[in-house]
């Protein structure tokens, strides 16, 4: 082990992320719009692949809106409550601007096109989030915009060719900050060289008791396999099966 | 317009994204495994959808792996000459482990699981890239992990339902920063409670302008009209078309 091992080594940005919570209770403590352009500013220049800078970003202060998208992420009550929602959007309408003057379009677009815009606004969103933490700002992404994209496309009149890849809560947060929640053990997930199938296989049942033990502290029902089981009750039913057909309305085809 | 309007809002975490570059050119100086766990525990601190942790993350330093890789990313030498090499796995296998102890697969997995676990691989590596810019360890996304991704799953030795959505050179710079790219005007991509779809249309020529002023800056030739010709060059043809079929080979069904 080389003899640097032991030398802490840290910085504002990694103290952040590592006590980075999700956070639904907020403050009244104002977020302003100089705090967002703050964010947003330093958000925007996340990497973007070749250029292309395929999403955009559309923020929501407007209550009956908010209480909309509220609704359509199956009611979650923070989006109500936090004092900004901003959304994450992969948007490709800028591309097919583009290619339109050279005599081409973007009907038949693929899932590359697919995936590279909704990276980008991942990517941006990331970034904002760590960005707004650094503040003080925290929140909670809502992977949830993406029950009824439709839906949320015309709430915010996206163009064709864009829909809100996930939300996020943002606010100063209101009490204590919650107990964070174990990850999975860090040899299962991050490999060297080569994929440990051995590891990844062995730290779901360490998981599985760090989880329920976490569980436990916070006064939360669980079940004896707590990981596993949350998964497959998720998973199994294969929710947002619908959400191809949806994004292909909205104009990407993901093919 | 808030009386606080003036007041500069930063943070060291703003400072380092608003001087974020893509470095391609690397010093001697070493990348300690203890940098390495410094930003990958932060990084896995990123948030992660209903919990799944649906990612992996393998770290490279192996030469001739890095040839091999660079060679797949069509022969980007940086991938070469940077001392970690670093892939983003979506990863639905820990999931499929899950679901078959309840009786349940992973067969016919849909587009939400395609792009939750991508989603999540995305905010992991971006959280690590900003974690070791904040420790002067810079570098550059290789979204070309998508060029063939079978054949770098194969190298990585990556389970089944797992591909890299992309990599990341890393390491401390070597010589002067590149001068960094313009963005997209700012209204153009950031909108307040709607869309402004007149000012995201706007924004493209103002672009074409800008990033042809900063091309003739840096001495690259380019074309009137920049942006757009470049988006068209690239993406008319539709590159990485084969991408969906070759995820499908890989069990990432994105249907």
């Amino acid at each position: 082990m080389p003899k640097d091992e032991n030398i802490e080594i840290t910085s504002e940005t990694i103290d952040v992320l590592n006590n980075r919570r999700s956070i639904r209770a907020f403050s009244d403590t104002a977020v302003t719009d100089a705090h967002i352009d703050a964010i947003l500013g330093a958000a925007v220049r996340a990497p973007t692949s070749s250029n292309l800078q395929a999403y955009s970003v559309v923020v929501v202060r407007d209550a009956a809106r908010k209480a909309r998208l509220a609704e359509l992420a199956g009611n979650q009550k923070h989006v109500i409550t936090c004092p900004v929602f901003v959304a994450f959007c992969a948007d490709l309408s800028r591309i097919e601007v583009a290619l339109q003057r050279y005599g081409h379009d973007l009907e038949d677009n693929n899932l590359e096109m697919g995936l590279v815009s909704s990276i980008d606004a991942a990517l941006v969103g990331m970034s904002a989030y760590v960005a707004a933490d650094s503040l003080g700002i925290q929140g909670v992404m809502i992977g949830a915009m993406r029950n009824d994209p439709e839906a949320v496309a015309e709430l915010l009149d996206l163009p064709p060719r864009a829909y809100v890849v996930f939300g996020m809560c943002l606010g100063f947060p209101d009490g204590n900050a919650p107990k964070q929640k174990p990850r999975m053990p860090r040899p299962g997930i991050v490999h060297l060289e080569t994929y440990d199938h051995t590891a990844s296989k062995a730290g779901i049942d360490v998981y599985n008791d760090q989880l329920r033990a976490h569980y436990e502290t916070i006064g939360k029902e669980t079940n004896t396999d707590s990981w596993t089981y949350e998964v497959d009750s998720k998973f199994a039913a294969r929710p947002r099966n619908t959400l191809r057909a949806a994004l292909k309305r909205l104009g990407l085809d993901f093919s």
